[in-house]
């Protein structure tokens, strides 16, 4: 009996396959949940007496184990059929002795696949979540250490006017909430599939909704209107939000790897022994948030993948069904391992806020030049306060003077504001509006998070 | 004063903008929904005296008519500063005279686009959503017109077991009302964006928080908890729903293909005059199924484009943030125009009964086998008699004979079942199954629909 | 030593791991590449005199077995270093004794990563290429069985007017010829990867495009103009070249799955035993051409992850380089397991000519009738002949009689065309044009093809 | 008669449609391309023999003006048939008179809307190259001038040891003449489609080869083996090539992102009143290097829309081939925005090589250590020695002395490296490596570019 891939443990693990989502989907995992499926069909066929509950247990029993099972042999028997159901019932069967007569009963192999996707899906977003949580309480945990903490706004990449790191971390934890709520929502709604080969329940002999809801309750997943078998929006609603989930996680990574720049320097990851370089001894690398970028990077393809494979055929597809299998997988996985990655990045994250201040510094006066002309606009207009505001900066830049001085040497700034006006209005201290009011606004709503359904 | 583009009206329009969200999504839209945000939030502004009630009633004259806006030149000049929205600001500024100098206080440039866009996509998702009502609605007439309607069930396009027009059409209607209504529920939850250059709200004199509540009172937006000029889950749960929506759309019209296919023909196009080709005269093509996957391919590309811009720098991307516009509009009126075509094609569409049976029949009682087998298999063993079965089918197709008789010349089977029990099991009318129930369950759920908000 | 997982032999290998490229692209596989390359490296350096000749030769016996390596321990080591060059260069370091210190020599760890890569996608391609020859040349056979075989051509999936099988098949054979050639040129030019951390080849004293030029000959791989390291041509022109061969074998199977329906049955697939459903003891399906669909439907996501990754940052990106990694891979493995699947249903595709015929005389003189109005046009104007006919085609079918007879009953064909010219207008044998010619010159081009490097 | 809509001059245009590309893609510029292929075989048909020389003279006429069709009346009557040709063909043959009775003989839509494809295929490629070829030109002048400018490599966005910036702009120009190498060479292959509804060539009484040459003529295309109306490689490779230029633009213009960064400030763009900011009046945003990214980031998403659109059921899709329409457009229209944004911002890009040069200082040293570490490995191990480079560099920061010092105060060091060794070692302009002959290497190549075809 022998074991095969498992991509929590491989050459590219240690960087794409971080966290507790990797080793949900691998194929132990998939085979484990396959096994899941037909022990708890045998006991919702038994609760509606389409077998005996003796012939029920023992095929329970039969699957308990996945070590009973040549995952090897069964992935190359799933050849002939088209998928690996067929050949796991023949397996169970044999292993079920006498009760193998009542495996599978009423059963098509996608009902089978499908709700094992599903519980697959289920027990990978369960660390998956953990993780985002997780990620989300360092960057509360941030939000609420550095809610004074000022530090320069970028848009487009330039210094823009002045916020605080606070306000940046808490939008970082507002943002991965979110993400998470909505995986959270998700993974409650997920249904159970068993419908027989046209969809019909043909198969149940009349007690198939009965047996469809005690399946449904076996593995505590909901009762669907009608069978999914090619209407796929459970799977869409996956895509859909681990989409966004790694997404909301690689616009943190790269806000980061941006701060972690040499030049920059506001932030550095602080695992210790960690980002080392083969070629370069004195490098210190975002590792954590280069593999959450790597990771997250490939979940737009896979949603477009699993999205363009909604066009399924009639009662099942020939070819968009198998098309998910290994995609929804790597999706749980990337996205899991990029959660993983930034729960441990911004857990241990280094924050310099001299180094904000002092990176500020370098432009405050130009930032806060915004405020000026504002100030200067009901007197002047906007656009001559904007433009004497602008050729003041130049100005400044050119002669290597304060700004303030610039402006003060003019009459028509000085006809509106005074020395001590202006420079309350040049100090970014004075500048980051209701940052605060915002940080604490979203701490209030970080307390109340949907908790996740075990799996 | 120059129109600009409008994308539902080019060469390609008919078959790729159909619907009522394609006027939506163009040019003339755009400025609408810009010329909008700007007068509300004057408007706003005013509500919180940071501005005379009669300079925002200026504005929002000034911005009442499109007509006043050179769209190409606005275009041309958004070169230079890299958005559409400070020329157009400039413009609106020269428009409304006195009152000019309090037109866009407090914002940038983003916010007005932000806010604009959640107003495009709110004014696009409602015909949109109306569109995909009258598909559901159609689909829905077909289930129960049909519900006692039998025909071949198919799996990887094979025939496989007996059920009805009536649930398959339900399944659409099922498909497309779940659809529907996640695009209800994220058009619910459209948020205003309005903080100022760094998300801070620090251009409103302490005030910020009460014009984002009067922006988004006036505009029939959510307030959101933060800005999320760079956390874009609004961005993503459009493209989510949206890409689900496409998909469901082509599920549909993929069967309607099919069925359509000359050699199925159990449903037709029925508009007269549609579908002629120009090179054979005899053809009636399905050219809204056709139209509707030409549309919805396009789905799944612009979603991952969305998604992975979701990695925005800092306080503004620089790219991906402009990457949205576009991508957007694309997909709402891809999605539309599939919508559209669909509640066309649905609405219209001939169904032959006959022919459906007559299909069926030409493997009837292949088709029914899997229930002999199922009924031999107490006695015989599951694989026993599921071999004994296939070998059957095979005989009976080389001798031309029916399956009943090689059955019945067989002991094993005539140890376990009689004629007339054989021939019940071979009847496609005995095989459906629960296909009713699932099908009153259906309609009884779709009478219960979301209603869409109204812009 | 463990190993670890591999794609070739997990649960769904069967289906959609299946031919010769699974194997090149799994862990052993890239761990034998990096092994090469470091070998390789050893001794170019010893040929440009920076390491002794008995060194080199050292570290190549070092790098000799991947069994001496523990792939799960070096992907966990992974972690810290952001990639799993870092802990192998220790591991061969310590596996080469004294020679240990002359290991890696100048490179960086992307040097040898990248050109592993290049490494890992040749070997893959060079099964993969020959899958595609294989099933380029089933669809050659067919062409030339079937060069007199007529059939119904089909437009939007409505039959049209004749033509042959024998050019249908010629045109898959030269789609899978003209993807094979893409893939043949493309592998041809991939280059080697070396120059060190910051792409300078500083590492190198001097010897540094003489160590380049060695490690191109050690390796068979061409020499780049400049280093590559965030100028991935190479890996764009692949990820072009593979998602080109995806979708030509996808639209091969696409059509195999069409005429395989069971109303249309113009073949099948021929594999014994392959096919069976788990419900349905009678259907025989379409295995491989459902596996080609499947396979081949990931690859447009990951050709666009692979586009998207493009944007590489500065000399070594953060995040978008190890995206590639497992994302290649997979691109390989799909495409390869199409190409397998592919060649392995067109060999054993059973065709039944009758099949082909009987479907097309059900509108035979309909899917003529385009002749007909043809052979009017001139004296009716085009317009009128269109209408004319459509119009007859239409009575003929509510009158149930042959078109011929409709159509001779109108004075203006009669005035036009005799019964025989109209009869044999009628016959699809004397429609299908040039069909012969063009299978001529197909099967004449695909003598010719270039023949695949050997890796 | 009416104009409809032109995406080179909306709204988004001025950021999103620079360059002439955009014009080649419009409804005026497919209208004028389906005019000329209609023209084309007309004369093309006359060259065979199957009409007058003056009815094709006629027909010639007739299509010369796209202004006497209205594009929004064929844009609305397409709906009916499916695609604008049939329309069109309709017109055309009102205005060409008696000679109407000739136009589009033996064709069938897709013949025309696929050659029109690729006419505007090659009108765009066109200006679309020529502003890939200004992109290079201006790389290659920076590489050219900054030859021996030293600036600090990055690797993760993390400092890693120098290199010069002509090296770097090398690299730029390499990978635009690569991108652009293969546009020019898919577009040199561009083939006609001529061979009416089955693909037979049945309508050209024989004579269809004969006229498909004379097309290919006519129109300077390249004459395809077979038809290609659902073997879509011409499609394929379009996608790949502008795919991979997209790509090779983003590389490029997200450099010059990071370079323009405030803290980093080594570049600027220099167009004069560009850039400005709404609410910020000091801003300078490199607008140029963002309006490159947000075009290019559009192409993977196109990219995978036309490779999933390769399956192309039988002899013309169902929906795939509609599909293209718009996604190549837009394809061509971003890349060549992206290309013509490029060759401005490049053009005028402002270097600061005195700020290269500090911002390397600041870790100069540290970043020569990996020489030092280096230089100490054959007497220590390289182990050791990077180990012993990496701690002397924590305490040379912890301790704020030289880095030299600290180094010079172990005796492993000073047992192996004098100073004047180890200040060699430190100094950065000697550890850029083979920088001057890569970038000499990299202009030789640069002057041997592909001629574009004209079109």
């Amino acid at each position: 009996v022998r074991r095969s891939s498992s991509s929590c443990e491989g050459l590219f693990a240690g960087v794409l396959s971080r966290g507790g989502a990797a080793v949900q989907v691998d194929d132990e995992a998939w085979l484990r949940a396959l096994l899941d499926v037909e022990a708890a069909l045998a006991r919702a066929g038994a609760r509606a007496g389409l077998l005996p509950a003796d012939a029920a247990a023992a095929i329970t029993a039969a699957c308990a184990r996945t070590a009973g099972f040549d995952v090897v042999q069964l992935g190359q028997d799933a050849a002939s059929a088209g998928n690996p159901v067929v050949p796991l019932v023949r397996a169970i069967e044999a292993a079920a002795g006498e009760a193998g007569a009542y495996v599978h009963l009423g059963a098509t192999s996608q009902d089978i696949l499908d709700t094992a996707m599903v519980l697959v899906a289920r027990r990978a977003i369960g660390p998956l979540t953990d993780d985002l949580e997780a990620a989300m309480a360092a960057a509360e945990a941030l939000a609420r250490a550095h809610r004074g903490t000022v530090m320069a706004a970028r848009t487009l990449l330039q210094q823009a006017v002045p916020t605080t790191f606070g306000l940046k971390a808490a939008g970082w934890a507002v943002l991965l909430a979110g993400a998470r709520r909505r995986l959270v929502e998700v993974d409650r709604g997920l249904p159970v599939q068993l419908a027989g080969a046209a969809g019909t329940l043909a198969g149940f002999g009349g007690a198939g909704s009965q047996v469809v809801q005690a399946l449904a309750d076996e593995l505590d997943l909901a009762v669907p209107l009608l069978p999914w078998h090619t209407a796929r929006l459970p799977v869409a609603d996956l895509a859909g939000a681990l989409g966004t989930a790694a997404g909301a996680l690689s616009k943190v990574a790269a806000d980061v790897v941006l701060m972690a720049q040499t030049e920059v320097a506001e932030v550095a990851e602080g695992a210790a022994g960690r980002g080392g370089s083969s070629a370069m001894p004195h490098k210190r690398n975002p590792v954590a948030a280069v593999s959450v970028r790597a990771a997250a990077r490939r979940a737009p393809g896979l949603v477009a993948t699993l999205l363009a494979s909604m066009e399924q055929e009639h009662e099942r597809a020939a070819g968009a069904w198998h098309a998910e299998w290994e995609t929804l997988s790597d999706l749980l996985r990337c996205t899991g391992s990029a959660a993983a990655w930034l729960a441990d990045g911004l857990s241990g994250l280094s924050v310099d806020p001299a180094r904000m201040r002092a990176n500020l510094e370098a432009t405050a006066s130009e930032l806060c030049s915004s405020a000026v002309a504002g100030a200067l606009a009901p007197a002047l207009g906007r656009a001559a306060a904007h433009e004497l505001v602008a050729s003041s900066v130049g100005e400044a830049r050119r002669r290597g003077e304060p700004l303030v001085e610039v402006l003060l040497g003019q009459p028509a700034v000085t006809g509106v504001l005074t020395r001590s006006r202006l420079e309350e209005l040049l100090d970014p201290l004075q500048h980051v509006g209701e940052a605060d009011r915002l940080v604490d606004a979203a701490l209030r709503s970080l307390r109340d998070q949907p908790a996740r359904r075990t799996a």
